[in-house]
Parts: C-alpha cells; structure tokens; sequence
C-alpha cells in the first residue's frame, strides 16, 4: 500500500540520516564489560531497539520544537507536511499529526525489537524492567524541561537536575547498564557502570549545552541561534544570569528565548557567557565529571579491551564537536 | 516534587473520567473463555495495562484534533494549558507539548504494568507478541485515517479498512485474545475469538459512526457535530456521498468538515443521511456482522459463563447508546 511505503521509507531515511548511534554502541559495550560473549545477535537487536527508542523521541522533540531541519535534513513532520500538501490550508496540522503518529509507531517497533532479540526469559524480564526505568527517567525529565521553561532562571543546580532525568542517564548510564544485564551482570558491576555512566551523562549534556551556543552548526547540523531561539534553560545560561551585571542581565532578558533571535544576538550572548567565567565554569564542571567518571573505571577489573574502549568514550564525549 | 504530583494528578483524573473499559473487560472475559483459573492478580494487571494503553491513544487523539472536551470534561491538554498559562503567550503550545508527552509516559507505563504483571515467561512472551501486534494494527490504521482524511470521499470500502485497522481489531479481538494467552489458549480458540472479534468491532466502529451524528451529546459526552466537523472519513458519509443528489452532494461537501460547521448544518446532514438511505444501510451491516460474530460463537464450547458474557457483550455492543 502506499501509505504503508510512504511510512516506512520516512523512517528508514530518518534513521540512515546519521547520528551518533552512541546508545547502541554503549549497549554492546556495557555487554562486552560484563564478560559477554557468543551470539551477539540478540545484542545487537537490543542495541537496535535502544537507537530506534532515541529516533522515537528525536520526532516527538520536533513536533514539540516545530524543528524544521535534523541532522541538516528536513525533519519527518517537514518531510510530512509537503507530502499532504494537496493544496489545503491545513497541510501543516496534518504533517505535525502524522510526524506524531509516526513517533507512536516507532516507539512500538523499538518494542517489538526488543521483545524479538530472541532473549533467554529470564534476560527478557531483566532487560525490560531497566528499560521502564529508562523511559520513564526521559520523559519525565522532557515534562520537567518543558514546564520549567523560562521559569527558573539563574537556578544552576534546576539545570543540572533536569539535565540528568532528561540526558545523562538516558544517554549513557542505561544502554551500559541494558548491555551489561544481556550478559548477567552481577550487582556490582551494575554499580560501578552507574558511577561511570552519570558522571559521562551530566558531562555529555553540558557538552551539548557548550556546542549548542559555541558550536560550528556544520559539525553539529544544527543552527547555533536555536537552543537560544528556544531559552532553551541550561546550566551555561543560569551560570551567566547568577553573575550578570544589571546591564548583560538586560541584555540575556531582552534577546534569550525571543523568536526573532538573530546571529548578531549570538555573539552579544556569546561575549556575555565568556565574559561572566560562565563558559569556563561549565567546562570545568565538564573536567570534574569525567575525571569522576575514569576513576569509578578502576573499581572493578573489567576486560581490558572494554576498559580501554570506555576510556576512548570518556574522552569523546568530553571533546566532542558534534 | 510539584511536576511530579501535578502530572499523576492529571493522568489520575483522565483515567477516573470513566469510559466503557471494554478493553480490560474483554482481555478478562478472554481469559474466563479460554478456561482460565486461579489467580486473577496477573490477569488484571494486563487488564488495566490495556486500558492505560488506551488512555495514551485518546491523550495524543485529543493532541491532533485539539479537542477541548473528552467524556465531558475538558482534555488533558487542556487542563495542562491552563496549568501553564503564567501569563505568556504560547500556553497553548506548552499545553499541546505537555499533553503530547504525558501521553508518551502513560504510553511507556502501560508497558511497565504489563511487565510487572507477574506473568509466567512463557506467557509474557506470547502476550507480547499480540501486544505488539495490536499496537502496529492501532496506530497504522490512524495514520491511513489521518493521511486519507478529505480524500476517500465515497469509498466505503476504504472507509471500513481504515475503521478495521483503527478500531475494529483493537477494540475487541486484541483484547480477547490477550486475555486468551494468558490462559495458554490453543490456536484454534484464538481462530474462532478473531472470527468473533473482528466482525463486532466493525459493527462497534459502525454503530460510533452513527452516534456520532445521530447520537445523544448527554450519553456519548461529546458534542454531536464533532465528527461532521472534523470531516470524519466513515462508511456513513461514504454511502450518503455515493447515493446523493446532485443537490444532497452540493449540500454535504459544502458544510462536511467545515471548521463552521452548526448545529443547523447538523440538522441537514442527518436528513440527508436518512433519506439516501445511508443510515439504514450502515445498521444492516451492523446486523449482518452481530449475525456473523453470535454464529462464530458455536464453533467451539466456551465455557457456559464466558459465552453467555460474549452474547450479552455482542448485543450491548451493537445496542449501545454510549
């Protein structure tokens, strides 16, 4: 049928646009610190489902945000809109409903890919039960970011809280932690990935609080004017307006979270978040969290090749351009 | 925390709302048919999962069409608007956001309760399987409704597919045969659920057809002129199209799905379904598929209950008023 193909050529182009593809890779990496080996093809279903989980929130985000582009291409609800434009005034609703009936779809396949990884029973139940845990940590953190939006301010620790139900433990903690359980791993090692993984997580977000105004969008495929556009509430702004002087607190006021946001508007904010020390206390909160992260990797003796490949990661998240 | 206490609220209040829950109903019902004893605990809980399923899908239903109203009182969305309107402009935006993600959250809840269900393995397996089927089933069908909508005009045949894909099969046989498998049913029983299941929901989707324009406001909770309004694509408005006057076709394209649409165009439209004919036809077919649900309930022996329970579900389903 054609709506079926119409459906599914929208989301394999919306996956095989790109993407850090970071939570399947820490899933089959969380699994190989656990001393995982044999069949990896259940594996890299669960790490399959996880990605196909993001891309599920990545299109509710910009329903949400109204994005018109991801990952430098048109977004789904874009894509969508043009295809039901026949003609009528309307087109934009009904690409905004499809791009959020789509989100609904994906979120089930990431489920069925999932509960068709051809999982040991007894995995399965583990499996499921830190991926409840997950979903409810991320979008609970999404309501939390949404409500709060504009409202709190100069409040650094709001920020950092957010950050850390919305993206530090979605993002790195729980794909570890999901890969680690597909090779029962024993309570212990559930622990120390969490100490190595929510430090990571918190550096990871205040990373992308850093290039989300400091960035080179042809790295990040994102315009830099966006996450200021929105007043998006990061931990970098709420530093900036703490230490403001009557005069740059006017200007942030005036110009952060305005839908006309200009590039001119960007370097103002820019030379503000470097003149108040706001852009290095973030990167020293960065260096804190992994120097955190890389000690919890010393409290058990994991496989050397997994060691070294977790440290590979502490660095890449830390030094990230996109 | 606030966000927190104010989002359970929100969702406790829609959930407490009432509605038919036909769907956690019949998965019990399945169960008792297909033999099942003992502890009831594990049953209920996938029970009220369905149900919580459900309440995602209305909660993102009521998104797309920004309804102000559900079962009588105002929608999630937008008692969720009215929570955030500090005065700013964009309230409406942050209560859509809001609502959309909350219904996200009681998507992924409703995962976790039949997770936590207590079910043997197997049987999670199994019950999964048709979990993951229904919810493809559900939200496809939505999408053909939402992307054919204006178009099929007087295609009855498309009109019933999209309602056999949106509703029919969700509403009754998915459930059943949930219910079903959880009481380790052999194939053959699930054939002859199907063969029960399917034909009702259709006649459950064709009697909501006609409700929705002949029905009471006071019983159905929801203002007659909704679905004309919208331009609800249905079997009904395709047989009246198919069968009209030129002067019955001018006066149904001219008001059908006009944002404008009165309760004097109401009025019009009602008489222009009874005198095509349009109305009786859609209750014959109502009755041919109650015919065809009751026949395939003598195909095998249920126990006596369950299938006196089936009988009186099938007469109320086509009987309804609600």
């Amino acid at each position: 049928m054609a709506e079926a193909a119409q459906l599914t050529e929208a989301v394999r182009g919306f996956l095989a646009a790109g993407g850090k593809r970071l939570r399947p890779l820490l899933c089959v990496l969380g699994w190989a610190a656990a001393g995982g080996r044999g069949d990896t093809s259940p594996v890299f279903r669960v790490a399959a489902s996880l990605e196909m989980f993001h891309a599920f929130a990545l299109i509710h985000d910009d329903v949400m945000d109204r994005s018109e582009t991801r990952r430098g291409r048109p977004t789904l609800q874009h894509t969508l809109t043009a295809a039901h434009a026949h003609g009528t005034a309307d087109a934009e609703e009904v690409g905004a409903s499809a791009a959020l009936l789509v989100g609904d779809l994906v979120f089930a396949w990431s489920c069925r890919l999932l509960h068709t990884a051809g999982l040991r029973e007894d995995r399965l139940s583990a499996v499921l039960s830190l991926v409840d845990d997950m979903r409810s940590e991320v979008m609970y953190g999404q309501f939390l970011d949404l409500v709060a939006g504009g409202r709190s301010g100069a409040d650094v620790e709001a920020a950092v809280r957010i950050a850390r139900h919305k993206t530090a433990s979605y993002t790195i903690e729980y794909p570890l932690r999901i890969g680690a359980a597909l090779a029962d791993a024993p309570t212990t090692l559930h622990r120390v990935l969490s100490e190595f993984g929510r430090p990571l997580g918190e550096a990871f977000q205040l990373r992308d609080d850093l290039l989300g105004v400091f960035g080179d969008p042809d790295c990040t495929g994102k315009p830099v004017v966006d996450d200021l556009r929105a007043g998006k509430h990061t931990a970098l702004l709420a530093l900036a307006l703490q230490r403001a002087d009557p005069g740059q607190r006017a200007a942030l006021d005036a110009v952060v979270g305005d839908p006309s946001f200009t590039e001119d508007d960007a370097s103002r904010v820019r030379g503000i978040f470097a003149a108040t020390g706001a852009r290095d206390t973030v990167e020293q909160m960065i260096s804190d969290r992994y120097a955190q992260a890389v000690r919890a990797l010393e409290r058990v003796p994991f496989p050397p090749a997994a060691a070294e490949a977790m440290r590979g990661l502490a660095d890449a998240v830390v030094a990230r351009t996109t």
